[in-house]
Protein backbone atom coordinates (compact mmCIF):
# COMPACT_ATOMS: atom_id res chain seq x y z
CA UNK A 1 0.00 0.00 0.00
CA UNK A 2 0.99 3.94 -0.27
CA UNK A 3 0.74 6.26 1.56
CA UNK A 4 -0.11 9.67 0.97
CA UNK A 5 0.21 12.41 2.79
CA UNK A 6 -0.75 16.61 2.63
CA UNK A 7 -3.92 18.24 1.62
CA UNK A 8 -2.65 19.02 -2.25
CA UNK A 9 -0.78 15.19 -2.64
CA UNK A 10 -4.38 13.66 -1.85
CA UNK A 11 -6.38 16.37 -3.49
CA UNK A 12 -4.34 15.73 -6.81
CA UNK A 13 -4.81 11.95 -5.76
CA UNK A 14 -8.67 11.87 -5.50
CA UNK A 15 -9.01 14.19 -8.47
CA UNK A 16 -6.70 12.04 -10.85
CA UNK A 17 -7.18 8.47 -9.66
CA UNK A 18 -10.09 8.36 -7.18
CA UNK A 19 -10.41 4.21 -8.16
CA UNK A 20 -6.51 4.10 -6.65
CA UNK A 21 -8.09 5.40 -3.23
CA UNK A 22 -8.85 2.69 -1.02
CA UNK A 23 -9.40 4.79 2.38
CA UNK A 24 -8.58 8.26 3.89
CA UNK A 25 -7.37 8.53 7.38
CA UNK A 26 -8.44 12.25 8.67
CA UNK A 27 -7.20 14.06 12.16
CA UNK A 28 -10.43 14.01 14.22
CA UNK A 29 -9.38 17.50 15.86
CA UNK A 30 -9.10 19.13 12.56
CA UNK A 31 -11.74 20.99 10.47
CA UNK A 32 -10.90 23.28 7.73
CA UNK A 33 -12.27 24.19 4.63
CA UNK A 34 -9.92 22.57 2.49
CA UNK A 35 -9.79 19.29 4.71
CA UNK A 36 -13.72 19.06 3.95
CA UNK A 37 -13.76 19.59 0.60
CA UNK A 38 -11.44 16.52 0.20
CA UNK A 39 -13.61 14.81 2.85
CA UNK A 40 -16.58 15.34 1.06
CA UNK A 41 -14.84 13.92 -2.72
CA UNK A 42 -14.33 11.30 -1.17
CA UNK A 43 -17.49 10.62 0.00
CA UNK A 44 -19.12 11.19 -3.49
CA UNK A 45 -16.37 8.07 -4.50
CA UNK A 46 -17.43 6.03 -1.58
CA UNK A 47 -14.18 5.94 -0.50
CA UNK A 48 -13.84 5.21 3.44
CA UNK A 49 -13.28 7.86 5.55
CA UNK A 50 -12.04 7.09 9.29
CA UNK A 51 -10.84 9.88 12.05
CA UNK A 52 -8.04 9.11 13.65
CA UNK A 53 -6.18 11.43 16.20
CA UNK A 54 -2.91 12.97 14.99
CA UNK A 55 -0.42 10.89 16.72
CA UNK A 56 -1.92 8.01 14.67
CA UNK A 57 -1.85 10.22 11.42
CA UNK A 58 1.96 11.14 12.40
CA UNK A 59 2.62 7.13 13.01
CA UNK A 60 1.20 6.43 9.59
CA UNK A 61 2.67 9.04 7.39
CA UNK A 62 5.58 8.35 9.01
CA UNK A 63 7.02 11.60 9.18
CA UNK A 64 5.81 13.41 6.28
CA UNK A 65 4.07 16.33 6.70
CA UNK A 66 -0.07 15.23 6.31
CA UNK A 67 -1.57 18.40 7.03
CA UNK A 68 -4.53 16.69 8.96
CA UNK A 69 -5.07 14.20 6.12
CA UNK A 70 -3.64 10.53 4.52
CA UNK A 71 -4.58 8.86 1.41
CA UNK A 72 -3.89 5.05 1.82
CA UNK A 73 -3.57 3.99 -1.92
CA UNK A 74 -3.04 0.73 -3.92
CA UNK A 75 0.91 0.32 -4.54
CA UNK A 76 2.15 2.53 -7.44
CA UNK A 77 2.68 0.10 -10.42
CA UNK A 78 4.81 0.95 -13.57
CA UNK A 79 3.65 0.23 -16.57
CA UNK A 80 5.64 -3.05 -17.45
CA UNK A 81 8.13 -2.53 -20.93
CA UNK A 82 5.74 -4.68 -22.92
CA UNK A 83 3.10 -2.02 -22.36
CA UNK A 84 5.49 0.48 -22.82
CA UNK A 85 6.21 -0.80 -26.33
CA UNK A 86 3.07 -0.83 -27.10
CA UNK A 87 2.64 2.88 -26.44
CA UNK A 88 5.41 3.61 -28.51
CA UNK A 89 3.79 2.23 -31.24
CA UNK A 90 1.01 4.68 -31.16
CA UNK A 91 3.29 7.79 -30.50
CA UNK A 92 4.27 10.41 -33.19
CA UNK A 93 7.47 11.86 -33.07
CA UNK A 94 8.12 10.12 -29.17
CA UNK A 95 9.43 12.52 -26.33
CA UNK A 96 10.76 10.45 -23.67
CA UNK A 97 12.70 11.03 -20.51
CA UNK A 98 14.88 8.79 -18.62
CA UNK A 99 16.31 8.74 -14.98
CA UNK A 100 19.01 6.62 -13.88
CA UNK A 101 19.59 6.59 -10.29
CA UNK A 102 17.97 9.16 -8.47
CA UNK A 103 18.15 7.75 -4.62
CA UNK A 104 16.52 10.62 -3.12
CA UNK A 105 12.47 9.92 -2.98
CA UNK A 106 11.46 13.89 -2.76
CA UNK A 107 14.26 14.54 -6.13
CA UNK A 108 12.72 11.88 -7.41
CA UNK A 109 9.24 13.05 -7.50
CA UNK A 110 10.36 16.82 -8.11
CA UNK A 111 11.66 15.03 -11.30
CA UNK A 112 8.53 13.97 -12.11
CA UNK A 113 6.65 16.73 -11.59
CA UNK A 114 9.23 18.37 -14.00
CA UNK A 115 8.69 15.84 -16.71
CA UNK A 116 4.84 15.74 -16.16
CA UNK A 117 4.55 19.75 -17.02
CA UNK A 118 6.80 19.79 -19.88
CA UNK A 119 4.26 16.32 -20.99
CA UNK A 120 6.82 13.92 -21.54
CA UNK A 121 5.00 11.07 -23.54
CA UNK A 122 6.58 8.51 -21.13
CA UNK A 123 9.25 8.23 -17.79
CA UNK A 124 11.55 5.26 -18.19
CA UNK A 125 12.97 4.52 -14.35
CA UNK A 126 15.77 1.60 -13.97
CA UNK A 127 14.30 -1.22 -11.73
CA UNK A 128 17.37 -1.35 -9.25
CA UNK A 129 18.90 2.01 -9.99
CA UNK A 130 16.10 4.00 -8.66
CA UNK A 131 14.62 5.62 -5.75
CA UNK A 132 11.14 3.81 -4.58
CA UNK A 133 7.83 5.54 -5.99
CA UNK A 134 7.25 6.17 -2.04
CA UNK A 135 5.11 8.63 -0.45
CA UNK A 136 7.85 11.52 -0.04
CA UNK A 137 8.34 10.97 -4.12
CA UNK A 138 4.44 11.08 -4.12
CA UNK A 139 4.17 14.31 -2.64
CA UNK A 140 6.60 15.65 -4.07
CA UNK A 141 5.56 15.04 -7.67
CA UNK A 142 2.42 17.10 -6.24
CA UNK A 143 0.29 14.73 -8.16
CA UNK A 144 2.26 14.39 -11.46
CA UNK A 145 2.42 10.20 -11.11
CA UNK A 146 -0.80 10.03 -11.78
CA UNK A 147 -1.01 11.72 -14.91
CA UNK A 148 2.29 10.38 -16.33
CA UNK A 149 3.04 7.00 -18.03
CA UNK A 150 5.81 5.87 -15.97
CA UNK A 151 7.76 2.04 -17.06
CA UNK A 152 9.66 0.37 -14.98
CA UNK A 153 12.60 -0.71 -17.02
CA UNK A 154 15.34 -3.43 -15.90
CA UNK A 155 18.50 -2.92 -18.51
CA UNK A 156 18.54 1.18 -19.54
CA UNK A 157 21.57 0.38 -21.74
CA UNK A 158 19.74 -2.26 -23.57
CA UNK A 159 16.40 -0.41 -23.57
CA UNK A 160 18.22 2.63 -25.06
CA UNK A 161 19.14 0.46 -27.94
CA UNK A 162 16.25 -0.75 -28.66
CA UNK A 163 14.94 3.12 -28.73
CA UNK A 164 17.58 3.95 -31.29
CA UNK A 165 16.65 0.95 -33.00
CA UNK A 166 13.36 2.65 -33.65
CA UNK A 167 14.91 5.66 -34.95
CA UNK A 168 15.07 7.61 -31.30
CA UNK A 169 17.87 10.00 -30.33
CA UNK A 170 19.42 9.82 -26.73
CA UNK A 171 20.51 12.67 -25.50
CA UNK A 172 22.23 12.22 -21.99
CA UNK A 173 23.24 15.30 -19.41
CA UNK A 174 26.67 15.65 -18.44
CA UNK A 175 28.26 18.11 -16.55
CA UNK A 176 31.46 17.88 -18.27
CA UNK A 177 29.91 17.56 -22.05
CA UNK A 178 31.27 20.20 -24.79
CA UNK A 179 28.02 21.11 -26.18
CA UNK A 180 25.31 23.03 -24.85
CA UNK A 181 21.71 21.87 -23.86
CA UNK A 182 20.63 24.13 -26.55
CA UNK A 183 23.30 23.67 -29.28
CA UNK A 184 20.89 20.39 -29.98
CA UNK A 185 18.24 19.51 -32.37
CA UNK A 186 15.39 17.65 -30.10
CA UNK A 187 12.41 18.23 -33.37
CA UNK A 188 12.86 14.38 -34.37
CA UNK A 189 11.61 11.37 -31.90
CA UNK A 190 14.06 12.13 -28.52
CA UNK A 191 15.04 10.36 -24.91
CA UNK A 192 16.68 12.69 -22.62
CA UNK A 193 18.53 11.05 -19.68
CA UNK A 194 19.71 12.21 -16.75
CA UNK A 195 22.29 10.39 -14.01
CA UNK A 196 21.95 10.61 -10.39
CA UNK A 197 22.58 13.95 -8.00
CA UNK A 198 26.19 13.29 -7.51
CA UNK A 199 27.68 11.16 -9.61
CA UNK A 200 25.36 12.09 -12.80
CA UNK A 201 24.87 9.13 -16.12
CA UNK A 202 27.05 5.79 -15.46
CA UNK A 203 29.79 5.17 -18.11
CA UNK A 204 27.70 2.31 -20.29
CA UNK A 205 24.84 5.40 -20.58
CA UNK A 206 26.98 7.88 -21.06
CA UNK A 207 28.75 5.14 -23.86
CA UNK A 208 25.39 5.02 -25.53
CA UNK A 209 23.99 8.28 -25.96
CA UNK A 210 24.16 10.02 -29.46
CA UNK A 211 24.63 13.08 -27.71
CA UNK A 212 26.28 14.29 -24.15
CA UNK A 213 24.36 18.02 -23.52
CA UNK A 214 25.43 20.40 -20.75
CA UNK A 215 24.06 23.02 -19.08
CA UNK A 216 25.97 26.14 -18.56
CA UNK A 217 27.00 26.80 -14.96
CA UNK A 218 27.86 30.19 -13.97
CA UNK A 219 30.04 31.66 -11.15
CA UNK A 220 31.25 29.15 -8.34
CA UNK A 221 28.09 27.10 -8.58
CA UNK A 222 28.57 23.38 -9.14
CA UNK A 223 25.20 21.74 -9.89
CA UNK A 224 21.79 22.33 -10.55
CA UNK A 225 19.34 20.72 -8.55
CA UNK A 226 18.48 17.26 -10.90
CA UNK A 227 14.67 18.25 -11.22
CA UNK A 228 16.03 21.85 -12.01
CA UNK A 229 18.44 20.50 -14.27
CA UNK A 230 15.57 18.30 -16.00
CA UNK A 231 12.81 21.16 -16.49
CA UNK A 232 15.58 22.84 -18.20
CA UNK A 233 16.64 20.68 -20.78
CA UNK A 234 12.65 19.22 -21.22
CA UNK A 235 11.28 22.57 -21.57
CA UNK A 236 14.18 23.29 -24.39
CA UNK A 237 12.72 20.51 -25.92
CA UNK A 238 9.46 21.83 -25.68
CA UNK A 239 10.25 25.26 -27.21
CA UNK A 240 11.81 24.06 -30.10
CA UNK A 241 8.91 21.52 -30.83
CA UNK A 242 6.49 24.39 -30.78
CA UNK A 243 8.72 26.41 -33.01
CA UNK A 244 8.73 23.63 -35.13
CA UNK A 245 4.42 23.00 -35.62
CA UNK A 246 4.41 26.38 -35.45
CA UNK A 247 6.71 26.57 -38.99
CA UNK A 248 4.76 23.98 -40.65
CA UNK B 1 24.48 33.02 13.85
CA UNK B 2 23.82 30.83 11.06
CA UNK B 3 23.70 27.06 11.43
CA UNK B 4 25.26 25.16 8.49
CA UNK B 5 24.87 21.84 8.26
CA UNK B 6 26.08 18.84 6.28
CA UNK B 7 29.31 18.00 4.33
CA UNK B 8 28.14 19.64 0.90
CA UNK B 9 27.07 22.88 2.45
CA UNK B 10 29.90 23.28 4.63
CA UNK B 11 32.62 22.35 2.02
CA UNK B 12 30.95 25.13 -0.15
CA UNK B 13 31.10 27.60 2.49
CA UNK B 14 34.61 27.07 3.65
CA UNK B 15 35.64 27.37 0.00
CA UNK B 16 33.76 30.45 -1.17
CA UNK B 17 33.41 32.54 2.07
CA UNK B 18 36.03 30.78 4.71
CA UNK B 19 36.40 34.17 6.93
CA UNK B 20 32.42 33.73 7.21
CA UNK B 21 32.75 30.63 9.20
CA UNK B 22 33.49 31.15 12.74
CA UNK B 23 33.87 27.43 13.93
CA UNK B 24 33.32 23.97 13.11
CA UNK B 25 31.44 21.51 15.36
CA UNK B 26 32.27 17.63 14.43
CA UNK B 27 30.54 14.28 15.50
CA UNK B 28 32.91 12.52 17.86
CA UNK B 29 32.86 8.84 16.41
CA UNK B 30 32.81 9.49 12.70
CA UNK B 31 35.72 9.53 10.72
CA UNK B 32 35.45 9.75 7.04
CA UNK B 33 37.34 10.65 4.26
CA UNK B 34 35.19 13.64 3.53
CA UNK B 35 35.04 14.78 6.81
CA UNK B 36 38.90 14.78 7.51
CA UNK B 37 39.54 16.74 4.32
CA UNK B 38 37.04 19.63 5.67
CA UNK B 39 38.66 19.39 9.00
CA UNK B 40 42.06 19.84 7.57
CA UNK B 41 40.68 23.08 5.17
CA UNK B 42 39.45 24.82 8.68
CA UNK B 43 42.49 24.12 10.01
CA UNK B 44 44.15 25.89 7.22
CA UNK B 45 41.84 28.50 7.59
CA UNK B 46 42.49 28.87 11.64
CA UNK B 47 39.04 27.94 12.22
CA UNK B 48 38.48 26.07 15.76
CA UNK B 49 37.04 22.31 15.66
CA UNK B 50 35.07 21.46 18.25
CA UNK B 51 34.11 17.28 18.83
CA UNK B 52 30.69 16.99 19.68
CA UNK B 53 28.58 13.77 20.38
CA UNK B 54 26.18 13.02 18.06
CA UNK B 55 22.93 14.37 20.16
CA UNK B 56 24.83 17.61 20.63
CA UNK B 57 25.01 18.16 16.83
CA UNK B 58 21.60 16.89 16.46
CA UNK B 59 20.24 20.00 18.62
CA UNK B 60 22.83 22.74 16.94
CA UNK B 61 21.72 21.60 13.67
CA UNK B 62 17.88 21.96 14.66
CA UNK B 63 16.65 18.73 12.78
CA UNK B 64 18.80 19.47 9.29
CA UNK B 65 20.41 16.64 8.43
CA UNK B 66 24.46 17.22 9.44
CA UNK B 67 26.54 13.62 8.16
CA UNK B 68 28.54 14.61 11.09
CA UNK B 69 28.79 18.56 10.49
CA UNK B 70 28.05 21.33 11.16
CA UNK B 71 29.70 25.30 10.84
CA UNK B 72 28.67 28.13 12.81
CA UNK B 73 28.69 31.26 10.45
CA UNK B 74 28.28 35.13 10.77
CA UNK B 75 24.65 35.52 9.86
CA UNK B 76 23.80 35.80 6.66
CA UNK B 77 23.53 39.63 5.51
CA UNK B 78 21.44 40.69 2.67
CA UNK B 79 23.13 43.92 0.59
CA UNK B 80 21.23 47.16 1.12
CA UNK B 81 19.50 49.19 -0.96
CA UNK B 82 22.27 51.85 -1.01
CA UNK B 83 24.84 48.64 -2.13
CA UNK B 84 22.47 47.49 -4.64
CA UNK B 85 22.35 50.76 -6.04
CA UNK B 86 25.87 50.94 -6.19
CA UNK B 87 26.01 47.77 -7.82
CA UNK B 88 23.40 48.34 -10.32
CA UNK B 89 25.10 51.53 -11.82
CA UNK B 90 28.28 49.45 -12.55
CA UNK B 91 26.67 46.78 -14.41
CA UNK B 92 26.47 46.25 -18.12
CA UNK B 93 23.14 44.98 -19.40
CA UNK B 94 21.59 43.67 -15.96
CA UNK B 95 20.04 40.39 -15.15
CA UNK B 96 18.42 40.59 -12.22
CA UNK B 97 15.91 38.50 -10.03
CA UNK B 98 13.17 38.85 -7.50
CA UNK B 99 11.66 36.31 -5.35
CA UNK B 100 8.45 37.26 -3.51
CA UNK B 101 6.89 35.45 -0.71
CA UNK B 102 8.68 31.87 -1.10
CA UNK B 103 7.62 30.67 2.37
CA UNK B 104 9.46 27.59 2.31
CA UNK B 105 13.47 28.13 3.15
CA UNK B 106 13.93 25.05 1.19
CA UNK B 107 12.25 26.42 -1.90
CA UNK B 108 14.11 29.51 -1.61
CA UNK B 109 17.47 28.04 -1.20
CA UNK B 110 16.65 25.90 -4.25
CA UNK B 111 15.46 29.14 -6.16
CA UNK B 112 19.39 30.65 -5.26
CA UNK B 113 21.18 27.93 -6.86
CA UNK B 114 19.19 28.21 -10.04
CA UNK B 115 19.63 31.92 -9.96
CA UNK B 116 23.32 31.37 -8.92
CA UNK B 117 23.43 28.95 -11.84
CA UNK B 118 22.27 31.28 -14.76
CA UNK B 119 24.17 33.77 -13.32
CA UNK B 120 21.95 36.77 -12.48
CA UNK B 121 24.09 39.84 -11.38
CA UNK B 122 21.66 40.24 -7.85
CA UNK B 123 18.41 38.84 -6.44
CA UNK B 124 16.09 41.03 -4.71
CA UNK B 125 14.10 39.30 -1.61
CA UNK B 126 11.51 41.44 -0.10
CA UNK B 127 12.13 42.09 3.67
CA UNK B 128 9.21 40.90 5.29
CA UNK B 129 7.93 38.51 3.03
CA UNK B 130 10.42 35.83 2.44
CA UNK B 131 11.77 32.69 4.20
CA UNK B 132 14.48 33.20 6.47
CA UNK B 133 17.58 32.75 4.98
CA UNK B 134 17.94 29.97 7.14
CA UNK B 135 20.38 26.55 7.49
CA UNK B 136 17.41 24.64 5.79
CA UNK B 137 17.62 27.44 2.76
CA UNK B 138 21.64 27.44 3.12
CA UNK B 139 21.80 23.45 2.67
CA UNK B 140 19.17 23.43 -0.14
CA UNK B 141 21.19 26.34 -1.93
CA UNK B 142 24.56 24.19 -1.78
CA UNK B 143 26.74 27.12 -1.85
CA UNK B 144 24.73 29.17 -4.03
CA UNK B 145 24.46 32.21 -1.59
CA UNK B 146 28.03 33.02 -1.34
CA UNK B 147 28.20 33.54 -4.96
CA UNK B 148 25.25 35.68 -4.86
CA UNK B 149 24.97 39.47 -4.58
CA UNK B 150 21.40 39.08 -2.53
CA UNK B 151 19.66 41.85 -1.47
CA UNK B 152 16.77 43.03 1.21
CA UNK B 153 14.62 45.18 -0.27
CA UNK B 154 11.88 46.89 1.95
CA UNK B 155 9.05 47.80 -0.97
CA UNK B 156 9.21 45.40 -3.74
CA UNK B 157 6.86 47.61 -5.71
CA UNK B 158 8.70 50.92 -5.04
CA UNK B 159 12.03 49.09 -6.05
CA UNK B 160 10.28 47.58 -9.11
CA UNK B 161 9.74 51.51 -10.04
CA UNK B 162 12.77 52.70 -9.86
CA UNK B 163 14.87 49.92 -11.90
CA UNK B 164 12.03 50.68 -14.29
CA UNK B 165 12.97 54.74 -14.51
CA UNK B 166 16.77 53.15 -14.97
CA UNK B 167 15.56 51.54 -18.42
CA UNK B 168 15.42 47.80 -16.76
CA UNK B 169 12.15 45.73 -18.22
CA UNK B 170 10.34 43.98 -15.49
CA UNK B 171 9.09 40.40 -16.21
CA UNK B 172 6.89 38.47 -13.50
CA UNK B 173 5.89 35.02 -14.14
CA UNK B 174 1.96 33.84 -13.55
CA UNK B 175 0.53 30.76 -14.48
CA UNK B 176 -2.67 32.73 -16.16
CA UNK B 177 -0.56 35.30 -18.18
CA UNK B 178 -1.57 34.69 -21.93
CA UNK B 179 2.33 34.89 -23.53
CA UNK B 180 4.68 32.28 -23.16
CA UNK B 181 7.91 32.84 -21.09
CA UNK B 182 9.65 32.14 -24.55
CA UNK B 183 8.00 34.75 -26.59
CA UNK B 184 9.40 37.92 -24.40
CA UNK B 185 12.83 38.98 -25.71
CA UNK B 186 14.60 39.07 -22.31
CA UNK B 187 18.29 40.84 -24.47
CA UNK B 188 17.86 44.41 -22.82
CA UNK B 189 18.42 45.13 -18.72
CA UNK B 190 15.81 42.38 -17.07
CA UNK B 191 14.44 41.52 -13.63
CA UNK B 192 12.46 38.49 -13.76
CA UNK B 193 10.11 38.27 -10.87
CA UNK B 194 8.92 34.61 -9.32
CA UNK B 195 5.92 34.72 -6.62
CA UNK B 196 5.21 32.29 -3.87
CA UNK B 197 4.81 28.33 -4.15
CA UNK B 198 0.68 28.30 -4.04
CA UNK B 199 -0.60 32.34 -4.36
CA UNK B 200 2.08 33.49 -7.10
CA UNK B 201 3.02 37.14 -7.44
CA UNK B 202 0.69 39.63 -5.45
CA UNK B 203 -1.72 41.58 -7.46
CA UNK B 204 0.10 44.80 -6.87
CA UNK B 205 3.18 43.30 -8.04
CA UNK B 206 1.97 42.54 -11.16
CA UNK B 207 0.28 45.38 -11.78
CA UNK B 208 4.02 46.45 -11.78
CA UNK B 209 5.28 44.17 -14.30
CA UNK B 210 5.70 45.51 -18.29
CA UNK B 211 5.21 41.83 -18.77
CA UNK B 212 3.87 38.47 -17.35
CA UNK B 213 4.86 35.31 -19.13
CA UNK B 214 3.41 32.09 -18.16
CA UNK B 215 5.40 28.26 -18.66
CA UNK B 216 3.30 25.91 -20.79
CA UNK B 217 1.83 23.08 -18.87
CA UNK B 218 1.04 19.74 -19.81
CA UNK B 219 -1.87 17.50 -18.97
CA UNK B 220 -3.32 17.79 -15.38
CA UNK B 221 -0.20 19.06 -13.61
CA UNK B 222 -1.68 22.50 -12.31
CA UNK B 223 2.61 24.01 -11.48
CA UNK B 224 5.76 23.63 -11.40
CA UNK B 225 7.98 24.02 -8.07
CA UNK B 226 9.44 27.39 -7.78
CA UNK B 227 12.60 26.84 -8.35
CA UNK B 228 12.04 24.18 -11.21
CA UNK B 229 9.97 27.30 -12.74
CA UNK B 230 13.10 29.68 -11.96
CA UNK B 231 15.59 27.60 -13.71
CA UNK B 232 13.22 27.64 -16.74
CA UNK B 233 12.93 31.14 -16.94
CA UNK B 234 16.22 32.52 -15.77
CA UNK B 235 17.97 29.91 -18.35
CA UNK B 236 15.60 30.97 -21.05
CA UNK B 237 17.02 34.27 -20.41
CA UNK B 238 20.78 33.23 -20.43
CA UNK B 239 19.79 30.87 -23.97
CA UNK B 240 18.44 34.40 -25.39
CA UNK B 241 21.16 36.71 -24.30
CA UNK B 242 23.76 34.15 -25.30
CA UNK B 243 22.32 34.24 -28.99
CA UNK B 244 22.46 37.97 -29.06
CA UNK B 245 26.46 38.33 -28.03
CA UNK B 246 27.31 35.93 -30.59
CA UNK B 247 25.53 37.62 -33.44
CA UNK B 248 27.43 41.05 -32.56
Amino acid sequence: MTIVAGLHAVAEYLRSTPERVLRLSVQRDRRDEALSALIRIARDHDIQVTQVGRDALNRISDGTVHQGIVAHCQEFQPKTEAEFETLFESLTNPFLFAIEGVQDPRNLGACLRSAAGAGVDAVLLPRNRSAPLSSAAFKSASGALSSLFIVGVANLARRIAWLQSQGVWVVGTDDQASKRYTEYDYGSSTLVVVGSEDEGLRALTKDRCDALVAIPMAGSVPSLNVSVASGIVLYECVRQRALRTSSE
